[in-house]
């Protein structure tokens, strides 16, 4: 299957390009003739146009350079193949899934081969008496959730990318998303994995009974390591079941941001666990309506969507505590839906939210996670540094787990306007940073957080870090200068 | 607060002694002195009877050594003052919490200093509006529990020792318990860590905020990674309402292993997820009532004891379902009850079964961990273990998750038995693997686990091992020889 299917959204407006630079020991003719021999044809391109199409994921203005060659491997011997040829060559790999990812974790550099694991769809093996699932790291996650859902089970991660997104990309950026305020982030649902290590072994990690605790949790170390420690092949993944749970949905309006973090703190601190609580301000509200006219509430400045997913009379109740809580924050409305098509009406502005602001032009997407209780601060200050920067930020939110997207846009072709969104995101950082918060709640570190990175770990951590990459990784063989700055 | 408080189960029978190895170029009396000077006199022991009580942990017959010193941790400083002085001077540090482990993990080796932290028992923060809890790693798992009861917060992991057993311990062991079946393990709930390293710098690991993804997930690295990575002074630990659950027990008792063990795969298969699933066997049901003379219930053979903890209707609704799925699979009787004093009621015997059972003999007590559905199998294969080997082995298991403990106990001073029992215990952990298990599913590997890891890793992941203990201990200064074989 093709990761880059119909579904797939307007391909983003070509970012900024380096000039490579290759390492000056390696004779990229001899290296592109050498792979060209080393597996079929139809797995090795060197076409221009392919070059060009892999050489970045979704992340805007995030550094790149051309690879020496896209390979598409089918199964884990040319996975293998390829770890060790650019490891006896001097080259290096870049591991990608669908290329969906926010941070540039997938660009290539300078040196490196473009290695997707697209093609690698297999779904080995669906458990339902064991609810767990192994599947190659090429597959669809939306291909998954249905396979297991045809036997009554559910795969819960969902980063919004989930109709295009692999597995295995999710897996190597621990992706999180909607419903992690409940049900946790993909490494929550990994209970281990196949492996290609940078020497070209391939190692099986975790297990596939429910606990286990034999050795170092080495499948948590490559959960989220961005394929710098391994190239992720298969995965084996605990599902849940899929009955018991009846979605409700509450959607309110509020005149501020601040009233909606009140409500969103309200919610937290009254003990409701809800599966959703997602915010999208007056930014997001008129882009979708002006594409969609979908007749959001008028006056409206921020939308807080939630469902709660307790069956019967406790889903009821919940709905409607939170519904309370929102008017007491002072909501301007509130609408409610229980069956799934009102579900699906009630959180269709938040699912047009992205869509709609990349039509408005490129959008270089923040990734902060602050305390929840700071949400409202930090929505403060976003919209203080796009006033003082003069730039548009919308804001989606993963309001529940205090995750902000900020997605700061500038119009096509306007150089100043991209340098103004660049210090407003540098400057959101550290607003985040200073209330508490991390640099990346769920899109990783990639390229585009490292500085970020720097600031939050510290020399020692980072210390950690680099033994850790040298221990397993002794050439820099794997997705050299991502997850972490050198 | 002492960790070995009056809660404290009966101290095991004294295990075989093995003679200490003292390193050659080490010596100890210099380093005795050295010690005494370095740290107030309260906080070191070189008494005899202190060096004994805290040579190992509760594991029966793992090996163990007299160590230099035993030093009672009261702060990060002490703890960065012990690691720097072992590392100065070509000791070891053997780091302990209350010493409930039982794979050996805490055992003192040759040259080592026994570091107990089980002084520094501070709550440090409690956070109910991001529901997190700080808290060294001394603290008493129950006095967490009820420090955050009291703002109402509930803190899951609940191994069989937490009314003694440390936090600390409980991450460097990722220890289990009951409620795992539905609420995971402590690595779920760790959400970061103060940390000293084995050249006694100190590192925040992990976050505060709900989500995040900055770099490599070394929190998961340290949790159950038994000392030897690095010494945990300090927990950032992710809390749940305490609001919102109904427990209600449904307890079965079975003519037989095969129908208990059909009622699992039954309850599982159904997508019902209970909040505990446990299993005793005849052996334990007879050993509790030989002591407590409850009643248990005539003729049977296993008992199956499941908790659900949805409220309400729903919470009634699955209580009905599982008790219909244990007379299906054919109870002889099945009880039921719904308040707090009747869930415990029915829950006693499981929980005094292993007291009733140390009262037997020293207990051997193994921790494997099966596919769900081989549950039945296990179980017969270790039926016939005691059986070829003459020896007694009860079972308690947490049957939902697949995770036995067969107790193999052998009459105190008895040589012979003592053999015999070691002889099943391997058998078991083969048996184990070959239905495609895990050899430890919640204890760790510690000492007794070392040659099961080496069968279930494999050489390729062994050498991770030691590549990432090499990169973050070169020198072998943390807990030694422990975790997975050298």
């Amino acid at each position: 299957m093709d990761a880059r299917s119909s579904d797939a959204p307007p391909a983003p407006d070509a970012p900024i390009r380096l000039e490579p630079t290759e390492p000056e020991s390696i004779d990229l003719g001899a290296a592109r003739s050498a792979l060209a021999v080393l597996l079929p044809a139809d797995r090795v391109s060197l076409d221009p146009a392919v070059l060009a199409e892999y050489a970045h994921d979704d992340a805007e203005w995030a550094d790149f350079a051309e690879s020496v060659a896209v390979v598409f491997a089918e199964s884990v011997d040319d996975v293998v193949a390829v770890v060790r040829f650019a490891a006896a060559s001097g080259l290096s790999v870049v591991p990608r899934g669908a290329g969906t990812g926010l941070s540039g974790g997938a660009n290539a550099s300078a040196g490196a081969i473009v290695l997707s694991l697209e093609r690698m769809t297999r779904i080995v093996e669906v458990n339902p008496a064991e609810r767990y699932a192994v599947a190659e790291a090429g597959v669809i996650n939306d291909d998954l959730r249905q396979a297991v859902a045809a036997v009554g089970l559910w795969y819960p991660p969902d980063p919004a990318s989930y109709r295009i997104s692999t597995i295995g990309g999710n897996a190597a950026t621990n992706a999180g998303g909607i419903c992690c305020v409940k049900y946790g982030v993909t490494r929550d649902y990994v209970l281990g994995m196949r492996v290609v290590l940078a020497d070209g072994s391939v190692v099986d990690l975790g297990r596939r009974t429910a606990k286990g605790v034999t050795g170092y949790d080495l499948t948590a170390l490559m959960i989220g390591s961005e394929g710098t420690l391994g190239i992720i092949v298969e995965l084996i993944l605990k599902l849940l079941p899929l009955a018991g749970r009846e979605e409700r949905a509450v959607v309110g309006s509020f005149g501020s941001l601040e009233d909606a973090g009140r409500a969103v703190a309200a919610i937290t601190s009254a003990g409701v666990v809800p599966s959703a609580l997602e915010l999208i301000d007056r930014t997001c509200i008129e882009a979708v309506d002006a594409w969609q006219h979908l007749g959001l509430p008028h006056g409206a400045d921020t939308m807080l969507l939630a469902t709660v997913d307790e069956p019967g009379a406790v889903g009821a109740e919940r709905a409607d505590a939170v519904a309370a809580l929102m008017r007491d924050a002072g909501a301007l409305g509130v609408e409610r839906g229980a069956s799934p098509e009102e579900v699906d009406r009630l959180f269709l502005a938040r699912r047009l939210a992205y869509p709609s602001l990349e039509r408005l032009g490129p959008v270089l997407t923040e990734d902060i996670c602050v305390p929840r209780s700071a949400v409202p601060e930090m929505l403060a200050r976003i919209q203080r540094a796009a006033a003082d920067h003069d730039v548009v930020i919308a804001n989606i939110a993963h309001a529940g787990d205090g995750n902000l997207h900020p997605l700061i846009i500038a119009p096509e072709g306007d150089d100043a306007a991209k340098a103004r969104a660049k210090l407003a995101f540098d400057r959101i950082v550290d607003d985040c940073r200073a209330l508490g918060g991390t640099v990346t709640g769920e899109h990783g570190v990639g390229l585009l957080k490292l500085p970020g990175a720097r600031e939050e770990l510290g020399e020692r951590v980072l210390g950690m870090h680099r033994a850790i990459k040298d221990a397993l990784d002794p050439r820099g063989v794997l997705n050299p200068g991502k997850a972490f700055p050198e």
